[in-house]
């Protein structure tokens, strides 16, 4: 008996913003693996189990998904957002090939969702108008010197930039630094948008400028987004405009 | 009477990627606005009116849904995948911008959806699992020397590289250009993936590597995606890892 493991992700926080194939998927499991919160935002349902863990243990997760998988079981990987964006997909695709090679004959999908920096662009108006970048300021993964390089990369070349996991307990002055970087590139008139648990009922946006940016705003709730050089503030929305040189008719 | 205005995306394709936040909305509209393909994703409704137009005239569509708004329609404006990216509603903004001062007052709201490259990622596994960019190769709005700026800064930060818009009839020759700037920076061994129809049923995947990638394989509905430097293949699957420095226990 061959068993099935699907990764998906829940979206930001709204069930309206669960896709119907990820709520399909969640359905038919009968084994769920994944972050305590994350498994917490999909309904009970009798006869199914639930495998819940901590957040710091991809990779050990991943294996007992997979292991359960391979026992013969329909198993789904519960990210939030989307799960191939700062999620667990890259995880079970890793443990995957440092693991059995039975594990590569599973029936494998992934199903894509909302990820934050969509939600987030969508409360403030259209900020990713342009060309955009998604990066996550966590350095438990990868140096810091890397993070730094690429924002300054991003910066340059005028992207806007969307950073996730922009603070943590454990790093509580990197958005600081990030912001300084950024300064060193960016016009301190760039628009900031810190935007809290976004998609969500408790959603909330702080617009300020990179100059004026106050790091200690964010917390891991909180999507960042920088401007580019065109993003624009329009009443209470910020957006940027499709053409490089500002708005044109 | 005030009318309302929202923004929304059908997700890639399939009606199961479309979000029930979307669905209500729409469920719930006066009027549609949108690029005929986009609007026949959506089932018709009796006494809900639709305005089809073609694709070019992004401007001239978001100004004819504020009219609409402001004579006190329930207006969506439809696009494809996410509205934020590559889509509608920065150009609703920028109408609302220079057009009317009074399409501010108007209740105006953004919903996002899952957009191509997340949909592309999920049909090969988790390409997008560390950092990544997205930037449209179409230059009706920006220059070629932007977008090979872009390119090159991308490639030299080792961001993965999701390429809207990569070809079209008018332009065939930019997505080899895009090529030649990539491989100007990146090993020739870098995983490329060609994803057309992503999210839909019709998806089809192309991997091949950047050496060998053949830019003719590409048209409107292909999403083409880069890898970085750690971006690997397990079977079938393409995904990269968390770690910068390739995969670990």
């Amino acid at each position: 008996m061959i068993g099935s493991l699907v990764i998906v992700g829940t979206g930001p926080g709204k069930p309206e913003l669960m896709t119907p194939a990820t709520e399909a998927v969640l359905a038919k499991a009968t084994d769920l693996v994944g972050y305590g919160p994350y498994l917490d935002r999909v309904p009970p349902r009798n006869g199914q189990r639930r495998h819940a863990s901590d957040n710091r243990v991809e990779l050990d997760r991943a294996r007992h998904a997979l292991t359960l998988a391979a026992s013969g079981r329909d198993v789904v990987v519960v990210s939030g957002g989307d799960p191939g964006v700062f999620a667990m997909a890259a995880a079970v695709f890793e443990a995957i090939e440092m693991g059995d090679p039975a594990w590569q004959a599973l029936d494998i999908r992934v199903e894509p969702g909302v990820t934050a920096m969509l939600a987030a662009a969508a409360e403030v108006g259209a900020p990713l108008g342009g060309d955009f970048c998604a990066i996550s300021l966590s350095d438990n993964l990868k140096s810091w010197a890397t993070i730094e390089r690429r924002l300054k990369a991003a910066a340059e070349a005028d992207f806007v930039i969307a950073l996730y996991n922009p603070a943590s307990k454990a790093r509580p002055h990197q958005l600081a630094q990030a912001f300084d970087v950024l300064r060193s590139v960016k016009s301190g008139a760039t628009p900031v948008l810190f935007v809290r648990a976004a998609g969500t009922a408790e959603a909330k946006v702080l617009t300020t400028t990179l100059a004026a940016a106050d790091a200690s705003v964010a917390d891991m709730r909180t999507l960042v987004i920088v401007g580019a050089s065109t993003t624009r503030t329009v009443g209470r929305w910020v957006y940027t405009p499709r053409r490089e040189h500002g708005t044109a008719s």
